[in-house]
């Protein structure tokens, strides 16, 4: 190799590109650095797109700014990382035999080829339009781009449109449906899935739905959309697989994205199973000479050791750096893959998920044990607020695979403390004994995972036989005789019930009044309460007394997704 | 052994006590459980205390009651978990031959004999008071138990007391600052010890002092307490030790606690080096059937393995808990020790470490490589606060040792975030590249703590030569020659400046100014900004220039402790 400076071309300049560039820089600065960006912008923070619509903010520039204000344009980016940033620029063929790069100029509307010597693919997703009629109707939009923002911003502003309908119950979705129902819109969800949020299972799912109609959205699931309507070429409603119609003026899809890997594909390069571009743990593909890097790329669930698509833009950036340092002979970095940690805020409530969720974890071939634990996230004099986990774990081997957590509480400080228990492999005996950081004003003494762990603990020992909220509304639809014990107090009870038939006897007074209970020791018994901890007490009273199938209802009236009384 | 019910005695029912009491009461249903407790309250939420005296909630009640409002009486025990609770009770002596303890009624003043299958000791710590003239007069208090906290609440309350003064830095201290001036009173916190807070290090200890003045309080370190002054045995003011007298009206003394391990002592059984009663990883003591948890317990540091005194709630409740399942062989539980993990909130600032700061990390024998990294908790735009994190990790392996972090953003999620990568063994390798929950509500796209693994990590390969804000200081104060370069835009310096006869030289203008450094390359030059993310950028460059002894100045001007121009 000669000694000139390596030529090093990145195509793609949201998240994954620069960073990938700025780390090459920065660990071999004799190097010559280019970005090829189609967009006229640079390193936009797309995840903030729906608080731009939603009016948190309103400095379109924010989005493109380092954090004291200099806007990431092609002379900040030549100016302080030494690094030609070509906006406006298509990357239209890869040749790997030249080690060229084929690029058009769209302003000038001419073509050159940029040589490299490493080359990095950061061209991101596209978002998945549904297969049905009419989505060339002027009306619909994605929010995947500067553009997309600055068009729903204008729409927020505006204040013109009375309806609208978000395709899609995905993370992308709900900010959405968030975004606009603040601005004075009124918002339909709709998911052709059974419930929105994907990455939780179906009970924790629901309760975020239930707050989301709490706040006037509506949320319509397992009912895809069948057609965009539209009048002169003008949305005019959105149509279902039911034959429901929805009239609206705006119609956001958020149906999810798919790898971008038109360029990858036509160089020849080896796409994968979950169809993105095949990497190796330090972000080469099939190409020694070519790196991958973000949306474009598939990397391995750690957790199950398959392939996933995993679009998250704090993952594009630490692939971005391990890029970074692969291709200027920095070291030799890895990135292992992903346990699809994510986090999103709806309304007043957090949802978030690290790992694998039941269900996920049950398609893996898991054995699984898991537990839905509900209590608020502080103690009560600190004006606490809700946080309901649920924790799977592996039978057995008690290894974690993956925590929930909804609701108005710190969701997003126990789902970042789960994944760094997953990433070092905990069990849940391990949780269990964990040495989290305690004070009134975070958290309650024993924090709200550990005591999730000690139930799941609990459960898989054999001292609790937990049961699920949806298996019991299943079983009292059913018409099944279980004896439902709802063991919280006479006000408590006054306040609000579930409903399904519960005999209330308060723990206190539950030693006193055993003879109100099935005289048939075989008779199952479900107990729960609030949170269901004196649901537990009494279930451990009651098998002591000799009944022989007591279970608890998880997490208690707080977990419960179902309609209550008064 | 007979198919008598087993008896189970419990000294102690704060944290650990009852915890124990009513896990062995649930695992074995037909043990006869006693509580034994001197005070006459039960499971207060004593870390709660500085709260109420500062007025956060009102009514006491709140420290003795459950979520849902009932207070845990003696009555509440019987009913809801068939717990016998003596208070007003002292335990003067355990006879391990006949296994009874000799108990008082304090009410009664009557003795009788309590007998024991299995014992558990959750005897708590005492405040330890300066050995300094004075301790006796009126207006001396510690915050320890309900009573302080009564007492201090009249104290606000009433209003008539203008000046206070906090004999010690640490937790307890800090917070009681907090709670008093809150309450209009004018606080002098006194620390013997160079810095307070010590579970950080000095620079981020000096940050949490900073605040605290900014807030109105004083704090006076390194110069103990040497009388407390009176007159008609009533406080009037304490003296230190360097002369300087302090009047006021009340002093709380918040200089640590000690196990009380008289009971245990007396009983012969095995106190350790730390001064606590030694405990196996079951919690067993030297006798095969006495247990012992909470306050009263030396455990191990897992980093260290070494014995400490860790009298922390949390971990009070999690041992309660590990002996409920051993005395009732409801199978082998174990707290294998803890990580000394810890927040505090003061003012508008939360403080928090787990595992080793630098200092002990070298005490303990460690070849250690730290960085402080400084950044806003979010995206500006989301309304970013600052956390300053510092990472200690082994040199060599890279092994994780301890975080710090200081700041007015979300430092407790980081904490809990780090205190399970610690339980996990991961290296700092592993942290940059950790899949944690990412959207603009709640962390950059890069989390701060993995951004702060990332600059710890090219400070370990080579790539940055960190200096800390300290040592940057002592350079200046010695009158050392390094060129000290600010890469900040001139609109940040002329809002604010070190005065330290920096340069200022923007990132951005650097390329082009680079005659305007020393042209001896082997002058040390020290580069910074706002948090030395572009002082890191600039040092790369310089170096590449051929400049060998270029440093970064770590956490930039958001990490400087010191005084600033402007």
């Amino acid at each position: 190799m000669s000694d000139r400076p390596k030529r090093i071309l990145v195509i793609g300049g949201s998240a994954a590109g620069p960073k990938a560039a700025a780390r090459a820089r920065r660990m071999d600065p004799r190097a010559e650095v280019t970005i090829i960006q189609k967009s006229p912008d640079l390193s936009m923070a797309s995840c903030g797109y729906p608080y731009y619509v939603g009016g948190v903010f309103d400095d379109r520039n924010q989005f493109l700014c380092t954090p004291t204000g200099v806007v990431r344009d092609p002379r900040f980016f030549m100016n302080t990382k030494g690094i030609e940033a070509r906006t406006r620029t298509e990357a239209l063929e890869i040749d790997r035999e030249r080690k060229v790069v084929l690029c058009r100029d769209l302003e000038q509307g001419t073509d050159s080829e940029v040589p490299y010597d490493k080359l990095v693919l950061a061209t991101g997703a596209r978002p998945v339009m549904p297969p049905v009629p009419g989505t060339e109707l002027k009306g619909i939009t994605t929010l995947q781009s500067m553009e997309d923002a600055d068009y729903l911003r204008r729409v927020r502003d505006e204040g013109t449109i009375r309806n609208a309908v978000v395709v899609g119950g995905g993370l992308i979705g709900v900010e959405t449906c968030e975004a606009l129902e603040l601005a004075g819109i009124h918002i339909t969800v709709v998911e052709m899935l059974p419930q929105i949020l994907m990455f939780l299972d179906w009970e924790l799912a629901k309760l975020l739905e239930n707050h989301m109609k709490a706040k006037g959205a509506h949320v319509i699931t397992e009912n895809p959309v069948s057609a965009f309507l539209g009048e002169n070429g003008t949305l005019t409603g959105v149509k279902l697989a039911n034959g429901t119609e929805l009239p609206c003026e705006l119609a956001v899809v958020a149906a999810g994205v798919r790898p971008n890997v038109d360029l990858a594909r036509a160089a020849g390069l080896d796409i994968g199973e979950a169809g993105g571009i095949s990497v190796d743990p330090s972000m080469r593909t099939s190409d020694p000479d070519i790196y991958a890097a973000g949306d474009c790329v598939e990397i391995p669930n750690l957790l199950t050791g398959k392939k996933v698509h995993a679009p998250y833009g704090d993952l594009a950036n630490l692939q971005g750096r391990v890029i970074g340092t692969n291709i200027t002979d920095a070291g030799e970095a890895v990135f292992p893959g992903t346990i699809q940690t994510g986090v999103c805020k709806v309304f007043d409530y957090t949802a978030g998920a690290t790992g694998l969720s039941e269900r996920h974890a049950r398609a893996a071939g898991f054995d699984v044990v898991s537990v839905v634990h509900a209590e608020p996230d502080k103690p009560g004099f600190m004006g606490a607020a809700l946080v309901v986990i649920k924790m799977v774990a592996e039978r057995g081997s008690g290894r974690l695979l993956g925590v929930q957590c909804v609701g108005p509480g710190d969701v997003s400080k126990r789902i970042a403390t789960a994944a760094m228990a997953l990433h070092g492999g905990l069990t849940v005996d391990d949780l269990t004994v964990a040495d989290l950081p305690y004070a009134p004003p975070f958290s309650p003494a024993v924090d709200n995972l550990i005591a999730c762990a000690h139930t799941l603990q609990n459960k898989m020992a054999g001292f609790m036989d937990g049961i699920s909220c949806r298996e019991v509304k299943e079983k009292v639809d059913r018409g099944d005789e279980a004896f439902i014990l709802d063991t919280r107090g006479p006000d408590e009870y006054e306040l609000m019930r579930l409903g399904i038939g519960e005999v209330l006897i308060p723990l206190g007074a539950l030693r006193g009044r055993m003879d109100e209970l099935p005289a048939d020791k075989d008779h199952e018994i479900i107990c729960f309460c609030k949170i269901s901890l004196r649901g537990y007490e009494a279930a451990r009273l009651l098998q002591a007394h000799g009944w022989t199938k007591v279970k608890v209802m998880e997490g208690g009236v707080m977990a419960w997704p179902f309609a209550r009384e008064k």
